[in-house]
């Protein structure tokens, strides 16, 4: 499941119970987006929490031309796993407090609040059609940027 | 499935049919280390092409201090994913030719080599001890950047 965070965080959205730790001074890796993902949500409250589920709407990865030949044989892939950024998240929350449960360290939880608020979900694939993938049961806001797409076995 | 890499690739490690593309000039974000993997293979022909596998010998994640608390409820997960950093990978081929397969798409595979070489696992919790979570279910050489670790449901 992935959990809800409020959009553009600030110190005053931190809950009982929650702490934040400074962050490093400086990253040690870089990422590229290779694409964004169009879905039908556009504000935090609409979206389904569900993860993982292969089923729901309809949702398109739109892929980067750059990346054009790295998608020969995905039509032949049933599932898949996504990768993509939880760019409005903050990183800096070490423990949570989800709406639904008790207080826990982050890496106990699957929010998008964490030091690399990187979400991954399995999906089921609908189809290929030029540099678009469309797939079932991702959940997140529509713009979201993609960071991977691989072969998702078994 | 985990394929191998070849280590500090050149181009004259791209096989029969491979294809590298430009990569970006910038990136788009950024990513912190949270630690390190610790397991018994120093060598990429040593490490075992398994990925997902709950089985195989005791790796230990080594938590960066900082986040300490992140860890609060880790004990209770018996299932954790983790998210690591191929650091050692090639980051432009678009079309990949594995030694055991046809050539294809990088996102129809699961091979290190990507625009972004993050490698996911699901593995299972064997105990954690201060800031060291041991697992079983890695196939990644020692001393592999860690990106992240969250609760794997179901």
């Amino acid at each position: 499941m992935i959990e809800i965070a409020p959009d553009r965080p600030t110190d005053d959205d931190i809950r009982a119970g929650e702490v934040s730790v400074p962050l490093p001074e400086r990253f040690d890796a870089g990422l590229y987006f290779i694409g964004r993902i169009r879905t039908p949500w556009t504000e935090r409250g609409t979206c389904p929490r569900r993860g993982d589920a292969e089923e729901g709407p309809v949702c398109t990865l739109e892929i980067d031309p750059r990346w054009a030949d790295a998608l020969a044989g995905v039509a032949d892939c049933p599932r898949l796993q996504v990768l993509y950024w939880m760019d409005r998240a903050r990183r800096d929350l070490v423990l949570q407090s989800p709406r639904d449960g008790a207080t826990r360290g982050t890496f106990a939880l699957r929010s998008p609040v964490r030091p690399n608020p990187i979400a991954s979900s399995v999906v089921s694939l609908v189809g290929v059609e030029g540099m678009n993938v469309m797939v079932r049961g991702l959940d997140c806001l529509d713009g979201t940027p993609l960071v991977d797409l691989k072969v998702q076995h078994g």
